[in-house]
Formats: C-alpha cells, sequence, structure tokens
C-alpha cells in the first residue's frame, strides 16, 4: 500500500466538521494521517491528568473511512503550566538571552526536568496507544535542532568533554589552546560559544555542535526506547528538513529510527528571486534523505498551499503540487502526507495553507491531489517495493558543514550551494546519484565526489585512499582535507592526507574577492574542447606529483599553473578541482568523466525535464518530469508502458507543462 | 484669533536673553508659544520640592509683549533623581533589555510609582498655574507610544484580558490556542510578546498592542483628570505623530481632549531618495490628524529648520517652511507653532534646529515666517471658524495597523504606503477627503474608501452594509475582511462578512514576489480606455456571484480572470479591487468613479499644484499652493479676491514656485 | 642596527621544531622577535605560580641565532583560572551585554582585582628579564581600546567627571541638562551611554569617550612604571592601530612609550570592492604613527600573508609583502616585524597566515622576506638615524573624531575618509606630509591643514590664528570650529572662533542628500582653470567679511554664492573650504596652493609610483615604489646612488611591477 494523506489537527476545529473532513479526505484517496504532534495541551492539560478520549474519537471517525494513523509525540511544544512551573527549561540563545513563552521549540534538549516530562507524556500515550488498530507508528517531536547555551549545557558540554577527550591535557592540545592563553586547569572553566564570546576556538566551536549533536540524537533515543517498549510492532520516525538543514547530524539522528520522513517545502518559505525551490535542489533533498538510512522514506509534510508565518508565499501553481509530489515518489519516498489538510484560522501558522483554505470548502488544491489520489491507484502497486540505484554518490559531511558554519572560509562560500553545483551537474544529465555519508560504503560506486571535505579523519581518508586502489573514481574540490577531527588544520601540505592519492599539493591558495575575474582552461589533450569555466570563491595552485593537468588557471600570478589534476593511483583514479566554480564547471568535468567511466544516463531529455528510475526488482520504473510552464517533446524508450493510461510508448511524445509520465520497462525485460 | 507662535525652551537659555526673544517673537506676529514640556528637573529638582518661579518669570517676560502660553506636563522625561530611586519604572523592550537613563520616554505607562510622581506634578502645576492669565492650556506628555514589556505590564495585560474575556475558555477560544499547544489554564501563564518568544500567537499579539494602547490612553486620561479638576476652562491636547504613527489606537487617545495638535516634520528625519516628504503625504497627516475628532486641529511642532540628531537634514528651501505651514491651514490647522524657537546649543537635539540658529540672530528662516506672522494678520479674520467639508472618506482602522505590523501578509506590503496610494490618487485630482474612523458616521459620504480593511468586526461590517444599501459608494482593496476582532482569519469565503455587498468571493490568492510582473486591464464596455495599470504586492482572483466585472488580470495562469468588480447592492454600489496597485491604479479608477458620482475637484490645476479649502459658513477660501520649484500657471476662478493683496482674481495667474494664494469667494456667492 | 624580524609563538609548537624556525629565521636576515604576547597561561599556569622556563629556553634558542626579543605583557588574553574565579572582571558591552570566556581582550580596564593580577604578572616577567641580555624591550598589552560599560567603569567615570567639573553645577552647565530634564543632583546619577539609553546628551557622550581612553592610558602607564623600575634600559612600545583607529586618544596613549609601533595590514581584513588597502591609505597611517611622538616607528605586525579569521584574505601578490615592508621604511619605520612567522594551527586566527604556512616548509612569502633581508643588510646602514622631514601637516583631532563618531552629521560623512581624500592630494603629488596633533607645534610647517576640525578649544583656535598671524598659511574645511570642549554648538556665528581668521561666516548650511548634485566652480582670477568640482556631503553658504572668494556654487537656490574664500590675515592666510569634495576638490586647491607656496614635490613621477624620502643627516633617501602590476618608467635624478646594487642613476629607469629602488643622493650634496 502506498501510504498517501495529510497532517491532520482534529483539536483546532469542532468535532462535528471530522466527519466530513474524514469524507473528503477518503474521496481524495487517503489512507493515513499523522496527528497530535502539537497537542501536549489537549492531552495533559494539567500536570500528570491524561485526557486522549479526544484523540480516540478523532481517530474512530478517521478509521471509519479507512484511514490510519502516525502519532506525534508532543514534545516540539510543551504546555504552559509545564514552561510557568519550570522557567529553567527554556533554551539559552547563542546572544545569551533566553527564550521566552509564546512559539515552539523553546525547550533546552538537555533538561533534566523537561526529560522527566517527555517521559511521562510519551510513556502514557504509548501504553494507551499500543493495540488501537487505528496507529501504525509514531513521529518524534518535530523538526529538531535548535541550540542552547543554558548552564546545564554548559555542564554536560564539561561531561561530555570529559568523556571524549578523557583528560584536560589530551583536549587542550587537541584544540590548541596555547592560542590567545586559553589553557583549561579545570573541566568547569569550559565555556560554551555564547556569542558574547567572540569568534571561538575552532575546536571547541565543533566539538559545541557536536555535541548539541549529540544531545538531540539522545533525547530522540529515550524517546524510542519508550515507544519500542510499549508499542514493538510501530512505525517510528522523525521529520527531518532535508538537505538544507544542518544544525544536527543526520546520520546519528537516523540511526536507530525504523523510517525517515522529511519536510518538502518547495515554495515554503520566501524566496528572493525565485518564486519557487529549483527542482535540482528538491532531488537533492530526496537524495540526501533516502541516503541517511540508505532505504526508502516518507515525505511527512509534503506542500499543499502557499505557506508563510507573517508572510504569504505565491501561491503553488496549478499542477505544482502533484508534480512535486511525484518527484518525492520518483526519488525513493514510500509515502506522501500533505502539510497540512486544512489551513489553521489560529495561530503563528495562518498563513502555512493546506489543502483546503481557512473556510474548509474544496478548491483547485484540493482537486488536484483528488486527481493524484486516483492515478496512485493505478501506479501504487508498480510503485510498491522499488528502490533507487545509483552508481554515482557525493559524500556529504555534517562534521564539514559544523566546521563551515564557523570558518566559512570566504565570505562567498556556501558548502549546500557547492554541493549544489556539483549535484545540478549530474541531474541535468539525469544520473541518479546516493548523497551519503563519508562513513559509507562506497564499494559499489563507479564514481564517488567529495566536495569540500573539508574535516577529515584518519579512517575515512584510508577508505578513500582503499576506494581509488581498488579502482574507483574519486573528484576532490578544495578546502578538502585541510582539518583533522579536532578541526585544526592539518600539519601537512594541502590536501593532507589525500595528497598521495592526488598526486598533487597546494602550493598556494588564493581566496578570491567576489570582484576577481578569474577561469580554468581545459589544456590537457582531448579536453580542450571542454574549453574554459568561471573559477568562483577559492583557487588552489596545484604542485603536480605524479598527476597529470587537465585545466589550468587564465589569470593573475598563477595564470597557466594547474587547477584541475587527474592521478592514476592503483586501479583507480582521483580528479582534484583546485577551484570552486559554478554548474558549467562541474558540467564540463562530469560530461567528460561520465563517459570516459560508461556512466549512462536514465534517459537523455531536453532541459527542465526530470527522469529519474525506480527498480522493482527488474521492472524499471521512469518518472518523465515536466517542471517547466510550457509543453516539452521527449523521446521515451519504445515498449514502456504508461502506467497511468496503460498505453504503450513509442518514440517522441509531449508532456504538458508542470505534468509528468510514469512508465514501466515491459515486464520481461530487465533494465 | 490665529494662533501663531513656536516651542520655546526658555530653561535653556540665560535670564538676560528672555526680552530679546520675546522681542522678536512679538515683530514675527507670534502670539502663543509651548513652554515647559522637557522641564520636570527644573520644576521638581528634588522629590517633593517644586519652583515654579523660573517658569513665572519666563510667563511674564513674554506675555508682556502679548504672548501667551500652552504649558506642557513634563512627564516624558523624569529627572535623573526619580529614575535613580526607582529603576523599576525604566520600560522593557521588546527585546527584552531594560531601557537605560540617557534620553526620553524611558518609563512604563502602568507603573504605579510612576503614576504617583505623575500626580503629584500635575497636580503641582495645575494649582500653580490655575489662575495665571499668561497659561491658555496644556499639552500632556509628548509624542507618547513606546510599548513597555515589563513585569508590571505583563501583570496589567493578565488583568485587561481578564475584563475583556471574562474566562481563559473565552480567551483561549477565540485565540486559538490548541494551536501549537498554548491552553493557558491560568491567567498569570500568558506571556507579553517580547521577540525572544519569537513569531506569537496573533491574537494575543493584536490583544497585548491594544492593551498598551490603553495603557497610554489611560496614563494621559490621568492626566486629563487632574488638569480638569484644577483649570476647568483651560484648553488639553496632546501632540500626535500624524499618519505614520501606528502605535496607538489615536481615535482613543483624541477622545477626551479638547483639541488635536500633531508634529508636522515634511524634512524631519533623513529620507532616503527624496529630500522631503512628499505634499500629498503631509496632506494625508493633516486629513488625518482632523479626523481624530472630525474637527480642526494645531499643528504644535511646525517644522522650523533643518533637522536631526546625530545627522543633519538637508535645509529646507527657502519658501517651504511658509508653504508647509500654509498647507497646514488649508487642511484646518487653527493654530501653528514652530519647533523650535531657537536651535539648542546642548542635549541630543541639537541639530534639530529652530527658526534661530544656534548664535540666536535671525537669518533667512526666521523672515520668512516673519513674513507669513505680517500676512497672518490680514488673512487671519477669515480663516476664523472656517473648516474643510469633504463628500469623500477614506477609513483608516488602528486594529488593522496592528494586525499588519504583526503579519504584513507579504514582504513589500505597508498599509501606509498603500493608504498613502489612495489617497494621492484624490489629491492629485484636488478632491477633499476626509480621514476617518470605521466606527465615524458615514452617512454624508458620497464615496467611502476602506483600503485593506484586515480587521473588520461585525457591527462595521453591518454599517458599510447599511451605507450602501441606503445608497453610498464602497470601494474596498485587498486582504479587507480576513480577519475578526480576535485576529483569525474568518471561517467564510474572502472578503467575509462583505462577501454579500461586494458580489464576489475570491476563490484564490496569489502573493506576489517582487520579480513578477503582473497587472490588471479595464475591460468592462466604457471602461476600457482606462487601460492597464500594474498589479502589485497581492492578487485576489475574484469569483463572480452578482458583480460585474470591470477589469481582469493579463498574466500568469490566471490571465483573464476577474481583478476588480462593481457590484449594485440596494441603493448603492460596492468596487472590490483585488490587487495592490500604484498611484495609476486608483487614480484611473477614482478617475472614474468620481465622473460616475459627480464629485468635482476643488479645482483643475496643473500637476504639483495643490487646491484645499476650507468654508467659513458660506463663504469659500482657496488656498492655491505651489510645491513645485518653478513658477505655475493656474486658471483661477474668477470674482474670487486674494486676500492677501486685495486683488480680484480673473483667470490665469502665475504663482512663483513654493508660493500660494488664498482667494476668498465673493462675500455675496456661496460655493 | 635595523630591526627586522617576526612575531613569534614558541609555546604553539614542539619543542623540537624551535631550532628549525631559528635557523629559517636567521637565513632570512632576521635579528628580532617579539615573543610571549599572549602567553599568560603558559607563564603562570595557576594562580601565583609562575613559568618562565619554556621562554627561557626559546629565548635561548632564538638567541643562538642571534636574534633578541622584544616580550609582550600578555594582559590581553587572561587565563581561564582568573576569568572563571572572577567574573565580574569581563568587560560590559555597549549593548549591556556582559562579554564571556572565548576570545581574548574581555577585561575592563579599570577593574582593581584585574590591576591586582596585572601588576603581579608584569612584575615577575620584568624582574624575570630584567638582566637577560636576549630581552631588549617591551610591548604592552595588545592593540588595546574597546569601551567597558560596567558598574566598576560607571562609578569610575563619575569620579573621573567630579575631577574634570568639580562640582555638579558645572557639569550640568557645560553639558546643557537642562535639555530634556536631565539635570544631575548626585553624581552617582550619571549614567554610561549604554545603547539601551538611545542617543546620549553628546556632552556626556564625548567625556565619557575620553573617560575609557584615559582608562587604557592609566591602564597602559601602570605597566610602564613596573617595567620602567625592573628594566630602565628596556625599550617599551605598544602596539597601535594605524590612522583607522579612533576608540583612544592615541596622542595620550603614546606620550610616555619609548617608541610607537603599529600593525599595518594592507590586506588584513576582507574588503569590499578592493582587493587591497589604497597605497595612500597605508601611508597616512604610517606618517599618523610617525606623527603620535613625531619621531620614528616601527611596525610591530607587518603582513606576512593571507589574513583573516572565519574568512581568509586574498593571497598578497608577488612582490607586495615586501613592498609594504618598504614603503613603512620610506615613511619612517626602523624596525619591522612580520605577524606571524608561521601560520596557527589552532585557535581563532587559525587564518591570519604568517610567512610560513600552516606546515612550516619554505614557500613564496617566506623567500620574497628572505630576499628583503639580504637586501637589508645593504641599505640598513644608510637608513640608520634618517628620518622624513615634511612642510606640510594635517591636524588629526580625536576629540573631533570621537564627537563625530556620536554625531556624524551626514548619513554620509566619515572623518577618516575626509581626512584620506585631503592626504590623497597631497600623496598624489608626493609631498611629504606630518599627521600631528592640534596641539603640536606648528611653526616649521608652511600649510597646515584642519580637516573638519570639529572640537575646538579655545587654546588651539589661538595657537592657529598665532600660526597664520605670523605667517602660515591655514586650511580648514566645513564642520570645523562648530564644537566647544564639552562637545556643545558654540554661541557664535560658524566656523566660531575661526570666523576671524577665515574672514568669513556660514550664512547657512545645507545637509546633502546623496542624491542631490552640487559643485563648486573656481572664480576667482587666475584660478578659473581649475574648473569644477564635485561638492558632497555638506554645503557651507559662506557670507565673506573680508575674504576672497575664490569658489562659488553652481546649484541650487545657492548657485553662485561663496563655497571656498581665502582671507589675508597678519602676514599669513586662511583658506576656507566650504564643503566636502572628493580627492579631485582637494588636488585643485593644493595644486594651485602648492605653487603659491612653492612647496616642491619630493620627485615628479607617474600615476601609482609612491615617491617618498628620508634624510640621514643631509643625505637624502628617496624611495620610489611601484605599486601598480606593470613596469614604470620614472625618472630619476642625476647621479644619486641605487643602494641595492651600488649603480648611479641617470634619467629615466624602469621599475618593475610592484617593485621599487631606493636611491641616496651624492654624499658630497645636500637636498
Amino acid at each position: 500500500m502506498f501510504y498517501f494523506g495529510a497532517d491532520y489537527y482534529p483539536e483546532q476545529w469542532p468535532q462535528e466538521r471530522w466527519p466530513e473532513d474524514a469524507r473528503l479526505m477518503k474521496a481524495a484517496g487517503f489512507n493515513v494521517v499523522r496527528l497530535a504532534e502539537f497537542a501536549w495541551s489537549k492531552m495533559e492539560p494539567s500536570e500528570g491528568k491524561f485526557d486522549f478520549n479526544w484523540l480516540d474519537r478523532a481517530l474512530k471517525t478517521l478509521h471509519d473511512q479507512g484511514i490510519v494513523a502516525l502519532l506525534g509525540t508532543p514534545t516540539a511544544s510543551p504546555p504552559p503550566w509545564l514552561m510557568t512551573n519550570h522557567p529553567d527549561i527554556f533554551r539559552l540563545r547563542e546572544d545569551g538571552l533566553r527564550v521566552t513563552y509564546g512559539n515552539r521549540c523553546e525547550y533546552c534538549p538537555n533538561h533534566p526536568t523537561y526529560h522527566d516530562f517527555t517521559r511521562r507524556i510519551v510513556t502514557a500515550l504509548a501504553e494507551h496507544y499500543a493495540d488501537h488498530p487505528e496507529v501504525i507508528g509514531w513521529q518524534i517531536d518535530n523538526e529538531m535542532g535548535n541550540r542552547c547555551y543554558c548552564p546545564v549545557c554548559r555542564s554536560k558540554f564539561q561531561d561530555w568533554l570529559k568523556v571524549r577527550y578523557g583528560t584536560l591535557e589530551k583536549m587542550n592540545a587537541v584544540w590548541g589552546t596555547e592560542f590567545w592563553s586559553h589553557i583549561y586547569t579545570d573541566w568547569t572553566q569550559i565555556p560554551v560559544p555564547l556569542a558574547t564570546g567572540g569568534s571561538p576556538n575552532p575546536g571547541l566551536a565543533l566539538d559545541f555542535r557536536r555535541f548539541i549533536s549529540d544531545s538531540y540524537v539522545a533525547y530522540q533515543q529515550m524517546q524510542v526506547d519508550l515507544l519500542r517498549e510499549a508499542c514493538p510492532d510501530h512505525l517510528i520516525t522523525h521529520n527531518f528538513m532535508g538537505f538544507g538543514y544542518e544544525g544536527l547530524n543526520y546520520y546519528d539522528l537516523a540511526r536507530t529510527l525504523d523510517l525517515v520522513s522529511w519536510d518538502d517545502y518547495p515554495a515554503g518559505f520566501w524566496l528572493k528571486d525565485r518564486r519557487v525551490t529549483e527542482p535540482e535542489a528538491l532531488a537533492l533533498g530526496h537524495d540526501t534523505m533516502r541516503g541517511l538510512k540508505h532505504q526508502n522514506f516518507w515525505v511527512m509534510e509534503q506542500q499543499a498551499g502557499p505557506s508563510g508565518w507573517e508572510i504569504v508565499s505565491p501561491t503553488p501553481r496549478p499542477g505544482e503540487l502533484r508534480l512535486w509530489a511525484y518527484q518525492s515518489i520518483a526519488h525513493g519516498a514510500d509515502g506522501i502526507v500533505f502539510f497540512r489538510w486544512r489551513t489553521a484560522r489560529y495561530g503563528t501558522e495562518q498563513y502555512w495553507h493546506g489543502l483546503l483554505d481557512h473556510h474548509g470548502l474544496p478548491g483547485r488544491r484540493y482537486e488536484e491531489i483528488k486527481q493524484m489520489g486516483a492515478e496512485l491507484k493505478k501506479v501504487g502497486a508498480a510503485i510498491q517495493g522499488s528502490s533507487v540505484k545509483a552508481r554515482v554518490a557525493i559524500l556529504q559531511s555534517y562534521d564539514s558543514r559544523f566546521a563551515f558554519q564557523i570558518q566559512p572560509n570566504n565570505p562567498s562560500f556556501q558548502y549546500s550551494e557547492h554541493v549544489t553545483h556539483v549535484y545540478h551537474a549530474l541531474f541535468n544529465r539525469n544520473i541518479a546519484v546516493d548523497v551519503i555519508s563519508p562513513q559509507a560504503d562506497m564499494s559499489n560506486y563507479m564514481l564517488v565526489i567529495a566536495p569540500a571535505l573539508h574535516v577529515l579523519d584518519e579512517a575515512v581518508a584510508a577508505r578513500l585512499e582503499q576506494y581509488v586502489q581498488a579502482g574507483g573514481t574519486l573528484v576532490l574540490t578544495p578546502r578538502s582535507g585541510v582539518k583533522d577531527e579536532a578541526n585544526a588544520v592539518v600539519n601537512l601540505p594541502l590536501p593532507g592526507l589525500l595528497a598521495e592519492v592526488c598526486g598533487i599539493t597546494v602550493a598556494e591558495y588564493d581566496s578570491l574577492s567576489a570582484d576577481i575575474s578569474q577561469s580554468v582552461k581545459f589544456i590537457a589533450s582531448g579536453l580542450k574542447k571542454l574549453g574554459t569555466c568561471a573559477a568562483r570563491v577559492w583557487c588552489d595552485i596545484l604542485e603536480p606529483a605524479g598527476a597529470q593537468v587537465l585545466a589550468a588557471y587564465t589569470a593573475d600570478y598563477y595564470a597557466g599553473r594547474p587547477a584541475i589534476t587527474l592521478n592514476q593511483y592503483g586501479k583507480g583514479q582521483a580528479v582534484y578541482v583546485g577551484t570552486f566554480g559554478d554548474v558549467s564547471l562541474y558540467q564540463a568535468l562530469f560530461g567528460w568523466l561520465v563517459l570516459k567511466l560508461n556512466i549512462p544516463p536514465v534517459l537523455n531529455a531536453p532541459e527542465g525535464i526530470e527522469v529519474a528510475e525506480r527498480w522493482q526488482g527488474d521492472r524499471r520504473l521512469l518518472f518523465v518530469l515536466n517542471h517547466t510552464n510550457a509543453p516539452q517533446k521527449v523521446s521515451l524508450p519504445n515498449g514502456y508502458i504508461n502506467l497511468m493510461d496503460g498505453k504503450v510508448s513509442h518514440g517522441e511524445e509531449t508532456i504538458p507543462g508542470r505534468d509528468l509520465v510514469i512508465l514501466a520497462s515491459p515486464s520481461e525485460s530487465a533494465g
């Protein structure tokens, strides 16, 4: 069964309305809801007094229409009585100010009192719903991740450091606290990196981010344990925030969950200069979420309308909600839950629109998703159990992202933008990509790209070396291998532990100001046709030590010096790209590389058409998505079956703007 | 007598200088001063020790030259001894930080200790000056209105809510506190919306703004009561801050005053991209202030020179000070008091220039105003008792402005800018406008415009319906009728309670990003000549339910769908404008509408020439103001008398740049 | 001996590395290091336990290679144990928040406890190193100057005011506290100007800046006294921050030091729109530092590579480090110490690059400076004892800079930019300039320029008058003479006390908005060829009272009215420039003026070539510096000796890009 539904808040509407909502949901083909995510006030109206009657009634009303539920543990928003009685639970912000009541996520993740209250409500919920057939699983909390700097966290951070380093001598050594006279002689002296403390020691700052990540992981694990105990057969997930969020180590947060789910808002916030997120950025979000556990995922909040808090985003154009939801499926979603069912008339998210407007009458958006519900009845079985297969991986490192948050290196550098450029070049060629942890198994990939792998420990360096040794192709970009685990700069020529595998060292580097014009020209024989591409942000001037020079700089005092190199190493090879660049640089380079490595695209298609695939055993499913507003002609493979209308494809077909086709390979053939 | 004078601070200058100041004032035709506004330190040098001798002497020196005084109660700036002894009086800012000493307006408006000290100084002042013939009235405090978030205010806010809602159940219901688990179970749990609380519940946030407004109204009323008791025959006013200020509900603040006065600074602050406020914005300020009590007003601070605190504004050009002052009169001012007499050599407002520079010698600005003083001796009698009459009203709603502060809906939306666009279109046609409260009587207006009437209660909706029913013409713009009194979105298709009178509903809306190009084209028969106008910020896609379509959108997926409609309702009609636009949109629409309604301009005049009128019984006074730098030819009505030179107008005359003429209709004829 | 070396932090590197560092330093021609600047943690690992063994060893290792040391007193960065035990030492920032641990310079300069700890460590250091031959002197603290607003500072500020004013009456009078009711009746009422206090009284705010400056001067003096006592023969300096820094009165801070040194970072921070600081701004920095004591100086931190904390600046181009260091010498540096020797692998300044990269291997930058070390062996003797001689002085006033920080007058006005424009016009003509205090002796200068001499006391005004009376030429620009010592506006027509010497008064002024176009046209006979120059920021409309009009405004209502005047006064003359302008205005004016005064350039040279001179008795040294990237032809004086290659110059020579020549006049001739 493909899970299809909406996030629903019955507590925000009169009970008399519930049957109508359930009826409309069923009519739209819905079979699942997420419920009770922010309902602590309703579940525990005063300390220790629990009330699940209203929720039982809501679940029943829905179940009568064949709809099951995932329940949210309500800990993302504690009730007023709790926070009034225990004001020391409020988070302390980086600027040194205490959060006050009025929004959500105001809690310190390490506070023992909050842990106590969490245990009680989660236990009560879990025990109550352990045997309710309407409930199939749980979402823990909501979009976790605000850093807290309170005295409790400071003390826990000191404990965490004790465990990590054992002795102050070790910690002082790896942080290099001789700098600026910061040698700590007692664990209690160690501060948290408040903004009032100024630019911190990079080692301390990175460890604090790791500590906060571990704090949320532990807070979630406490809930996981309680739920597993009471409801061993239920699914457990958390709603993640995609590729763009970098406050927590998502690999750690996903580890013990059954399932990753995430919140996909292509037009979710107000976007400067563009109305919606570009399709490649959405695709990167999906592939990153799929990579957290290397398995299919859900979209727990799929955009349902204009969104915003104090402001309202542009409205999704006709077809977009459906197209975005199918894109989620194309990249591995096994469940689509729209946020939200009906737009709230009250509260901070008054303008975060659901499928229904405030007035509750079905309109354009509801009808569009209702159509999709009908389609899924035809398509669902084919999707069932299918998954994405990729031969190319991008390594994504939260340690590196934390380090770049602390020291961006260049005012124009953004890790997320850089990775998006790299990904975009592959997306444009319809090449399937896995976005994985540097700790993940790389042996199945023909090509591994490690963009700006800034923080690099010896184990990962060794595994990358082995990957190349064994025949893999590795691509590195600037600022890789610069930092050790403690966020200290390595005591080696760059790229440090990867210099040998790359067959180069970095002789000098130049951090570019935005007004400087620099570029790289491909000069290796056979590559000259790739021409010249703009260089941006950073230039490593390379000193080959065995590597072949693919491209050289064109300007300034290092004109003619090596910019991109290729090194044969063991049975494999390593490409070092010495500068950041726009998508065009990576398109040129990868265009050549995938040809050389014989990595085919899913399908050749015009610009604006995305083609993704899932495999159901040997059966290949093609999702051909037209992200443009105009009809596009696409050459489809012969003999594939269009799953919506059952017709067999034969060459060129026209796909309307913001529309798609889903094809399945003929059942007798393998892809 | 027309009141003409300056704001004067004798305490800031040596007593020996006072007679010279009084002499220069008299020579300029001055007959009034405002005094003692910030002189608490001088009046009560230590707790309970009052000293009014210096003020008595200053009043006498002025009175010897025929000049009377309004006294300011000095509560806008408490003395150091008071604030040092009672530091809990300092306001707590929205960011959670306490104000500290060093400026002014640092007090919490609800603090009982501050109320005590206020009562004492105001009582002492009032009793001392009750029978001084030099004193004709009082200005309370100065430009009131900073929000305070201190514990006293929090507690008073909770009390205020108790009175408003009676029960927590009711309050929770109208705020919708089920959202994000905010159900309050004790009044003391309710927070104030500090910035550290994040985006607040819109209901709570709106009520807090109302509470702060009520707090200042009450604080002022305490002073009004004391003054009325001691000085029953004195005028009582407060100096308001025009149309642009939206921190308090000015209708409430004006209610029990005898007189509204305001502070008119056309070049008062540093203006990006323009040297001075545009004339239409100044005119809107005057009309808004006149509308607070629907009666004439004073300008208590009329700009007297370059202004600024840390920076200095461009200097007013020759003629501008006089022109601005006459514009004030044209719109209903019965008193003009220049701020300030002489530029302070000390203090924060060192660069807020008076008519005299720091050195105290008469210069260009003094001479210009002295000329005006001489003119007013000729013109004053004609102005006496005259007032403005308008057939068009704009409804201005502080509740809506508060709501838009909390949720602007679109990053480019500003209520004040939108209303200015609407007003500007009428100003450009020299059509007199009243700017009034939604609660005001509308029966005398042929046309009522309710721009973005966002928060709409049932009573106002009913009155608007009755107005149209009875034959009125109502114009609405987007985001009207969206919110109920509690700042919740109505449970109805938009524009909610006004949908029926407009004969439409809003099928969808699109909040525009700034890079999107959209426009409306007039398509109704007879309106096509109005052409196409740019749409901005927001588009309501209208579904007619009886209304005629006047204009349609031209772009995007809703091209061709209704944008502006006209509905016949009862004996009247309602126009719904579905998008915001620049002045040109309203000029096109109103150009057609005033012709249809037969609302004539005061006078047809070229661009840059403002023509306003006041009526002294049947006698019509025309103020023809040239706001441009160049001479302009204007066709004046025949037979009118130029009040400055006594000549009779006959057709076209040339008015020099930054100059004006004042005409009176022949006494035998009525206007 | 010319001092040449680097800032070195042996405590940050393994002891085994030290000999290699010393060897590389010696090979580069180094003879001096600065050491121990931030090593309090290492010197006093716990309260009262001192350890200098490691430093003794490091000094010995260096001394073995002939390298001596200046030691930093380590007070800019207290150890964790100190700050943890005494948290009230942390500075309170202007925004009211306490600094927390994690960076440096976190201390309150007035805190008695910090003074105690400072005395102990400085005494211990001084006594230990009094007789070490490796140590030649001391640098106190590091780049002092953050304002503190804590209760200790508030109390000390009140004491400071008592001393300054004697009575509250006097203080209230000069501050004009009648304004806004601020009359202080007890010293303890006086606040510090926290941001939460809003725009402060200008008198209080200026005095607070003076108080903070005096606080650091006193804190430094405490250290100076201890060092002089123990080490009477050692040099004592502090590392200043050049022209751009305006937090302290540097004339006061330099007074009792033996030597001024400063930190010269041409590409030190990330620069918007330009890669490096322009040469004239660097030259102004040197001339300002030389002017602090009117004697030669050191550069204690000469840029050694890309710099930055969280970001990395562009890398210095080949030749730049050497060129910048020679420019320092050309302007009077007698010591060059590069910051830093090797790039730190740890800590906040991980990206503040030294001569060596993190890995410690010599590279391009090291080789460039090694070349300079070799050159200095040839050139050093000629430089020995030489100094700069200038006939033109610019008066730089910290009181005025403090006053402009408080009240910038115009949003586009920056004192530093204005002075740079004035200086640039002279720099472009290769005219030597001293930048001196208004209190300095002016008798030796043919031309004295006092740009925006805003705060002017009677003594300085009298000295300027005497200077002109005696035959000097004085140039003033707008906003001069506006304020008295207490930051009150003078009770006189502007330019106040200088009006008579200028033979003009300011009739009106116009603060320009950025979109206004105004210019000045030279109209005096003989000056018309100077043409028309843009006016910016401010226009004083001048009323001549004896002065000749040199230039008039061209636009707006004051077109044709005087903008620049020249007044003969006594045996001298005063030019009043009524507007700010770009460099071109001052180039036009000074071009005419230096011709008239017969002040010759050091050498005529093409744009981009700087020529500076030092005099060793009668021997003239010419530094001809090519700041461009391309070779430039320069006409050198005949018969001068090139000190690097010993050749004799004869006319035109080509200087490569980013290179220089140093010439000495023939020994028989005087310059």
